[in-house]
């Protein structure tokens, strides 16, 4: 524990402030990001930092109740949350803002807190950007959103990932063609998260299972890897219509992810079920090569307005602008400061017009404060203006040439 | 009180959700300003959302615990508080990050939540944009932040402003000639706030001045208008030397004011002492004819460092980029939509290079997904591609007159 005197400037657990090399990156990779989605078709919105701890935790957000931050609003003695995940608040918007029957395209990017970080060294405040279609129940939209995402990566500087895709579909099929109770088909749920085999065995055993639905629920904790859609076809040939159609969506959305996106590995995993209580459809994530975490992640999540008073069918990835930085390659690079030119304070009005000009034409120009140190290095200058035989002329502070401006 | 099942889209008291159009306006003005900034050498950083509450609240943060949220940290168990004001945060960055012996310039963009609203219906979660010089105690970085602050109003289309300026060492070394104790000068502060001359002449008598100081105190309740320095200079003719120092720097500030910006209307006030518990030297606001309430404000703050290990001079300026917004013309023109259009799902890969170059051009591009309305201006789009003759071709909406591609 420091001292108090020496305290006051550390900063909370995965809370971090951000420099200007670091935030200029971040600017800019915002700005080409935002007007990709634009180019495509997505409109910004921008949802609130605080919300009534009801209105957040609703559909996607019934997960985040542990993760989400609490206040007393002082004006109205409610609690209050600050949003730990912003998808239920872009699909209140679109259900209750919005309210048009036409397909709408949304994106947002903003900062979320969660009361604890994902991994050990992971951030409590993630800057996520998300993009979501509503309006739309085809597959369709769920290749347009997948492309999009995949563009995300590749605009953030990262060249090689991989997908992993599932369906809720299946489970919940099997689920209920099982006959399982909500506490039965959680606590298998859990089993199957943790790819726990015979823990899995044990708790079919126990609910009494046998035969195909019990080889089944067994046989969907292995089906992953690459060629798990071709196994899951024979496990899964006598599975009730439900499951079988989720199969075949998974099915055709491989074949077009084949034809739109043929350069990204995809990896099926079947018992993957990422927000499984508010997904409805097909549900992935983005990784990167020898890193465990994803970085994106998303899926159809149908039902989630009804509740804010229009369901509409919703596909969306979201993920973390800082995360993407950490991968990035060649970002620094791309967001370089602007060249930057040292001149005097002086009233002078010519000297005004070519710093308006400088300016104009993107470059930083900053003014020498008397009685400061006035070499151009010290405050990041590789160009002064000087004056000399009546006029302002440019010195490179390498070279030392002078450049008539 | 609305019934349980309707209150899920309510939002806070102050709380604002952001559409498509006004959020398009904001990102629009938001990145003028920056390359604004950057333009002039503010480097952007980007302070966190949440501190330990002892961080937020020194220096200028000292008048905001009640307007600051506060959280318990999981974690620490500490207290955190949801920022109220980047300023201080930014002074820390400055004092214990960057630690140079140069002169900084920062500029700053994010939400900062007020448990209460400034007015009636005014906002809980501004949009605090600053900027900030650290390491120069002159008159010419007053100069420069005074300049940025009026172009970053014109900016936002504000054509019309008055510029309130004080200086905050005029009461402080009257309080001091006057040799009043902590709690006198507060209360004469108190009155002198609400220009109670009354009271300010009770007080004055209650504290048992008399003669010049006496007359200075209550004079200066009346030291404001565009003529206040004259009529300054004469009541405190005999004042102690810091004041006269005080009125000498206000003085200076105001004739290269005159140079830099002969077309602002300055009004002074020099009892009008905006954070006087931080500031240290001038003190300005901006306002719009017609508004009551300041839309920008600033002043210098030297010593807000300190408790983050290294006092630098500070001054600088902080507005509200939805408040800028509201008073700001013609920028729903100025940041309108990219103008869209409408193709049809396809995979023809003909299709698709006209999509990506008419995207690469600043077009918006909607692919229209099977099942749903087709009618282009539904949709927002002026214009759709059909596929003729062998070819793709764009048709107006309105002029339904086909271009080829």
């Amino acid at each position: 524990m420091p001292r108090r005197g020496e305290e006051r400037w550390l900063l909370p657990a995965g809370i971090e402030e951000i420099l200007p090399d670091q935030a200029r990156i971040i600017e800019g990779l915002r700005r080409e990001l935002l007007d990709l989605y634009a180019s495509w078709g997505y409109e910004l919105v921008i949802p609130p930092f605080i919300d009534y701890l009801e209105s957040l935790l609703t559909g996607t957000g019934q997960d985040l109740d542990l993760q989400t931050f609490k206040l007393i609003d002082q004006l109205s003695g409610r609690l209050l949350g600050v949003r730990a995940d912003m998808t239920p608040q872009v699909a209140r918007l679109d259900a209750h803002q919005l309210r048009r029957d036409v397909p709408t395209r949304l994106c947002y990017l903003g900062t979320v807190l969660h009361t604890r970080a994902d991994g050990p060294a992971g951030t409590r405040s993630p800057l996520q950007l998300g993009a979501e279609i509503y309006g739309h129940a085809g597959i369709e939209s769920e290749v347009e959103i997948l492309r999009l995402l995949l563009l995300t990566l590749r605009t953030a500087g990262i060249p090689e990932i991989y997908l992993d895709l599932g369906h809720v579909g299946i489970y919940r099929g099997l689920a209920r063609q099982a006959g399982l109770d909500v506490d039965q088909e959680h606590a298998l749920f859990d089993a199957l998260q943790r790819k726990a085999i015979p823990e899995i065995e044990s708790l079919v055993g126990e609910f009494g299972l046998k035969g195909l639905v019990a080889g089944m629920l067994v046989g969907l904790a292995e089906l992953n890897g690459s060629d798990a859609l071709e196994r899951a076809a024979a496990l899964l040939a006598d599975a009730d219509p439900q499951v079988k159609q989720a199969l075949e969506e998974l099915h055709r959305l491989a074949e077009e992810l084949n034809h739109w996106l043929p350069e990204v590995a995809i990896h099926y995993d079947l018992a993957e079920l990422r927000g499984y209580r508010y997904k409805t459809g097909v549900v992935f994530a983005a990784f990167v090569p020898g890193w465990g975490l994803e970085v994106a992640r998303g899926g159809r999540y149908d039902d989630i307005g009804r509740v804010f008073g229009q369901a509409r069918p919703a596909v969306g990835f979201s993920t973390d602008l800082k995360g993407l930085i950490q991968h990035g390659q060649g970002l620094a690079e791309r967001y370089r400061p602007l060249d930057a030119v040292l001149v005097p304070w002086s009233s002078d009005p010519n000297l005004q017009q070519v710093i308006e000009s400088l300016r104009a034409q993107g470059r930083r120009v900053i003014q020498a404060l008397p009685g400061t140190p006035s070499d151009p290095r010290a405050l990041g200058c590789s160009e002064s203006l000087i004056y000399e035989d009546g006029r302002w002329v440019s010195r490179q502070v390498i070279e030392d040439m002078p450049h008539i401006l």
